[in-house]
């Protein structure tokens, strides 16, 4: 069951490092990219960075609407994962051709995708310079959410056997979230 | 063996998202802290992100030096990551105290940590406003290196039963980098 994320919380959703689905929407248009590059920047009030390419159709529609989805997918999401970097949203309606079910965000205008795991809702902080220069977005988390059966009370527990978080590399390759453990 | 990495695949370092210890050192002084609020920033030339909180000692001696050194920890050092975010390298020799062997890096002033999967050399990219508002850096990556042993010709392949990356989460909790699969 989706529940919401406390915000000073919601870095945890991002701490261990996920590959995150990006999803955008302005003006009737929306889209989904994939991003490796992504962490959290702050606590309170709960920041994040994202690297969104300047050739990216989600770069105009983050830049036109100053708000961005995050969505954690899960191992059955790999295979969309990879596919949302194959082609450009410019002139394929990525949610169709993949049959990407989403659902009303709360505070933004982008979509949320169905079956991830996580989601924050972002409003973008312009910082013009950082943008065009190194294509750094910062974002404040305006509202977070989880999948109460692998994320509660703040923290990951994946039930044994869940699919998990998965942490994109290169050439298709990913390696799945592995085991959770505790250091002294 | 300690390889030298591509500096254009040395993204994939940290691609998957490991929560990585920060080395740095100047005018004699020497430190480290962990930090998994790090990502890659580009490809060529390689960049990086890292926060560097404004009340830590790192942050003195990386604003001095204008380098700084990533080195990627496995599980063995888990209980090493999280003491040297327990206290401050001001009034501690962490490396010392935790018996944290270094070997000298090639290109910075930061000294590198035995024992860990891969490295990143790095130069501070200047951007005062970012620095000072978010504590958010960037660097240039002017030299990478990794154990052959878990990572080269530019990929990650750990050995069955050898001991990977771990991503920090809160609470002395980790996840270790786990199952490697590729998606079509």
């Amino acid at each position: 069951m989706r529940q919401l994320v406390e915000l000073k919380k919601a870095y945890r959703l991002l701490n261990h490092g996920p590959t995150v689905l990006v999803t955008s929407a302005h003006a009737g248009e929306q889209n989904v990219m994939a991003a490796a590059w992504n962490m959290a920047l702050d606590f309170e009030p709960a920041k994040v960075c994202i690297v969104i390419d300047k050739n990216t159709y989600t770069r105009e529609l983050v830049e036109a609407a100053g708000t961005f989805g995050l969505n954690i997918p899960d191992r059955s999401m790999a295979s969309a994962t990879l596919a949302v970097g194959a082609c450009s949203g410019k002139s394929t309606n990525k949610f169709a051709t993949l049959g990407l079910a989403t659902f009303a965000s709360q505070e933004i205008s982008a979509p949320l995708l169905e079956g991830c795991l996580g989601w924050l809702e972002c409003k973008v902080i312009p910082e013009p310079h950082i943008q065009q220069r190194y294509d750094l977005f910062i974002g404040e988390v305006v509202a977070a959410w989880a999948d109460s059966t692998v994320f509660s009370d703040g923290h990951w527990h994946f039930p044994p056997g869940h699919s998990r978080s998965i942490h994109y590399i290169a050439g298709g390759t990913f390696f799945e979230t592995g085991e959770e453990f505790t250091a002294a």
